[in-house]
């Protein structure tokens, strides 16, 4: 006679899951709100509490989607230039990324803007989903940086380098130039970067 | 008799930028709020709106004086390497920039994260402020890349690449390690683009 609890639980996850991700998409990080959620998803806040923690535990696991899906997106760029020149392997990883950000910017914002309350850890699966990102980074530069302390620090630069073309990009929110520009902005310094690694250093 | 009220208007400016730069340092952007800044400011917020507008009329004032700051740092970081090689010129750019968001970080932050209203437009002074800062990352690479349009491109490509692993590197906040680490970083990423730049294309 313990079933009913379990079975109510596993049904309000997905359901605050959605209504977070709307609310998030609608209008953004600060609409994420307990009381918001719950209400919208037809459950009491308790109810939220009790499966997410708290409405950073919920954020954390909207987030953590997004990295997989935002990964998976990565990981198709990387396959589709896997027989490519290392400059054309980082460009696909480039504009993978490019364009995941800019088809889902308000999810994509909210994994670097969401900051946990001080003293709070981020959990060890959402550093697991952040380090198979940089993972495929790592992969595509294997051959030019066979060291693995090196390449791993490799990877962490170019990702950054990229991500803030893009993020300032999206800041400017530069309308229907704004693809275009961040496709050539991609290309160049995808070419930049794999004219410039340390081969073999 | 219509000198009073400039007076006054000039005494509350310097005041109200000096309460909302503690505001912002001391708890965040969310903290400088019209109400908060004029009651501690010893003014009314009728005395704010008449000086700046609104609250986004001061948060632009204060960026902009974060961005004049910043574009003085950068401008020393040129001239410390000014007859060293394209590579030491860069990382004196991008160690200075870097340095600069770690002794400042909420201000650093507050010039990405603040949004004004939306149709509201940004002032011109900003964007030249802006534009002197990118002015001196076009200095540096005008010699490997002189066209004029590739180099705007490429100089707005090569900050946002400095300014992703900085702002990807805060945000983390390692601690203690965060400056060393990315001062390897800068070096790092400036030897790549050094290499990487498409010479006299």
């Amino acid at each position: 006679m313990s079933e009913p609890k379990p079975t109510y639980r596993d049904a309000a996850h997905p359901r605050l899951l959605a209504v977070a991700q709307r609310l998030l998409e609608a209008e953004g990080l600060s609409a994420v709100q307990a009381r918001r959620v719950s209400r919208e998803a037809g459950c009491s806040v308790g109810t939220l509490y009790n499966v997410f923690g708290d409405i950073d535990g919920l954020i954390i696991a909207l987030n953590a989607g997004t990295l997989a899906l935002l990964g998976e997106a990565v990981k198709a760029g990387a396959s589709s230039a896997a027989d490519a020149s290392l400059e054309s392997r980082l460009c696909a990883l480039a504009l993978a990324y490019m364009r995941f950000a800019v088809a889902n910017p308000a999810r994509w914002e909210a994994v670097f803007k969401h900051r946990l309350p001080p003293g709070r850890e981020v959990p060890a699966s959402y550093i697991e989903d952040q380090s198979r990102l940089l993972a495929v980074i790592e992969a595509a530069i294997a051959e030019v940086v066979p060291d693995v302390g090196q390449r791993q620090a490799a990877a962490r630069a170019l990702f950054g380098a990229v991500h803030g073309i893009v993020a300032l990009a999206l800041d400017d929110r530069l309308g229907g130039r704004l693809k275009d520009e961040l496709e050539a902005q991609m290309a160049f310094i995808s070419g930049v970067i794999a004219r410039g690694l340390p081969t073999g250093a």
